[in-house]
């Protein structure tokens, strides 16, 4: 929950900012690219002056949120020269310094007046207003609240951001962070006029066929172990080369084994260029890969977690299975 | 819309009745025997004698609704005395003869009232009382909002097969059926504390090895047409043994290809013992398959639609092929 207090303060904040910057963390998934569009459609709304950078380039997965090309790649020559000018930064989706790359290092130097608006635990004070709901769904879900505060008008871009935020955070309604007030702010957002059938294709049906022939030659590699309970499968640089396919089309691949009755863990061992074995932990629920990870130098959450580790598949595949099945003793 | 005066006479009859009989469609899905599971559990809260049985055997995917163990296959010797007994017969998310098999033939004969609760367009006249809302998400959204009216307790089993007919009716909120009505329901189900993740787990994480191996063969013998807006694979009997699966583990993978970016129209074609080729089509939304579907002797609904054709696969992909291409013309 956040206090009237501080509703109070960010909307006082908003209301008399003039040059806003935006960011979000590494990597940013839906959440993170939803909130900041939302957030820059309430200031536009506002007639503010908006700049969004971030440390990494935007997924293109996300860049039909970008219809006014307003995301940009934090390029430091350029951007910190807007931080100085600006009043106002706003930090969506994250409150750990290490994972705003360059952009935090940047924020760390200026002294504009900062606002963090998050849902996940937080890390680091990386503003003087924390506007953090630990039950929210997603980020998306405060900047609603915050749009309905500012009286924003919330249709098109706006809406549609806001759609992505909740759709992308709960996986279309069906993780453990989906809350009934997610549901309603799906409800009210279809009342709204959002696309929901395009929004969900746009993100979640666009494999490429490299992607696609991964799938296909990860599920032929599937092991399984303690009964069922973990499955694991590797993918080497073979395969890519095999499918045509990138080292980043293998996101979502950890995902596949969910679907297998009885799997509790997954674990994909993708080999990369460099003589590493980046190792992707996934579980549903009842036990944590979190410690797992943290262990070989990883991290992530409890039920998404990863490492990096040199050596060759053979040398690490061992090393993390066995630890893998003592999760069960 | 479903009107005052209909709702009226649903609870009314609802109140009189003492024993009620409830049956579905052939082939159930989890609207289906969700709504039977909540009607039964509703009458049972007032004390009514409940019987419900169906032409068809309930999946194994379903069985979690049935922890009763009140779902029975038709037997005309045990259930025709039962249907002469009855007082009410409730026929659910169907209005067509046809699909209800040895159950309608039953039901044609006996003079029990029926009373016919569905959201689908109405083919026949089943009932006597005929409670349909073309808007609703689901079947179960009618039943839930006959919950309300007569005042039942909205907990336990009754709102896991609640929920259960809203996620699998809009395949986890994401299906063009999607309305801010289903996202509400589902909101206050979640608050009334259904397990929303396990129920997703029962019915999408459900995969046999035998099923993934499917999916890994499916993948390989992808091919794509009228550049890359359709896709269609093949499913042998080879295939099958190799991955130790039978014919029924084929169900949903003509939804596969529907990932890729760019597909339209995915036609799975599948090869049975007994020399016919069952095709499965499948439309994303921009094109209707049905009366392709509808040449070949088949049918179903504008985007999943099917037919079976007498000959090898060699015979039949080309000819399929050749209409699947025209609607593109």
């Amino acid at each position: 929950m956040i206090d009237e207090q501080t509703w109070k303060e960010v909307v006082d904040r908003l209301e008399k900012a003039e040059r806003v910057v935006i960011t979000t963390h590494v990597n940013p998934d839906g959440d993170a690219i939803g909130s900041e569009v939302a957030v820059s459609e309430i200031l536009a709304q506002k007639g503010k002056q908006v700049h969004i950078f971030n440390h990494s380039p935007t997924p293109k997965l996300y860049d039909f949120l970008n219809g006014r090309g307003w995301i940009e790649h934090f390029d430091a020559s350029r951007h910190e020269p807007l931080l100085e000018e600006a009043d106002l930064a706003i930090i969506l989706d994250i409150s750990d310094w290490a994972r705003l790359g360059e952009v935090g290092k940047a924020l760390q130097k200026s002294d504009v007046y900062r606002i963090c608006i998050d849902h996940h635990i937080v890390t680091d004070g990386v503003a003087q207003l924390m506007v953090v709901d630990r039950q929210a769904s997603c980020t998306g879900e405060i900047v609603f609240d915050l749009a309905k505060r500012v009286g924003a008008d919330i249709s098109g871009r706006l809406a549609e951001a806001l759609y992505t935020c909740v759709l992308t955070d709960t996986g279309s309604f069906r993780f453990t962070n989906t809350t009934p007030k997610a549901h309603r702010m799906a409800a009210e957002l279809i009342e709204r006029g959002v696309p929901f059938l395009e929004i969900y294709e746009r993100v979640y049906e666009q494999n490429s066929p490299g992607r696609i022939c991964l799938l296909a030659e990860a599920i032929r590699d599937l092991h399984f172990e303690n009964g069922g309970k973990i499955a694991w499968f590797r993918v080497t640089q073979k395969m890519l080369k095999r499918c045509n396919a990138s080292y980043w089309e293998t996101e979502n691949l950890p995902e596949m084994p969910r679907s297998i009755q009885g799997v509790e863990v997954t674990i994909m061992f993708a080999e990369t260029a460099e003589g590493f074995v980046k190792v992707s932990l996934r579980s549903k629920g009842r036990v944590s890969v979190h410690d797992l990870a943290n262990k070989f130098g990883g991290g992530g959450h409890p039920y998404a977690a990863g490492a990096r580790l040199k050596g060759s598949l053979d040398e690490v595949v061992p090393v993390i299975l066995n630890e893998a099945k003592a999760l069960f003793r």
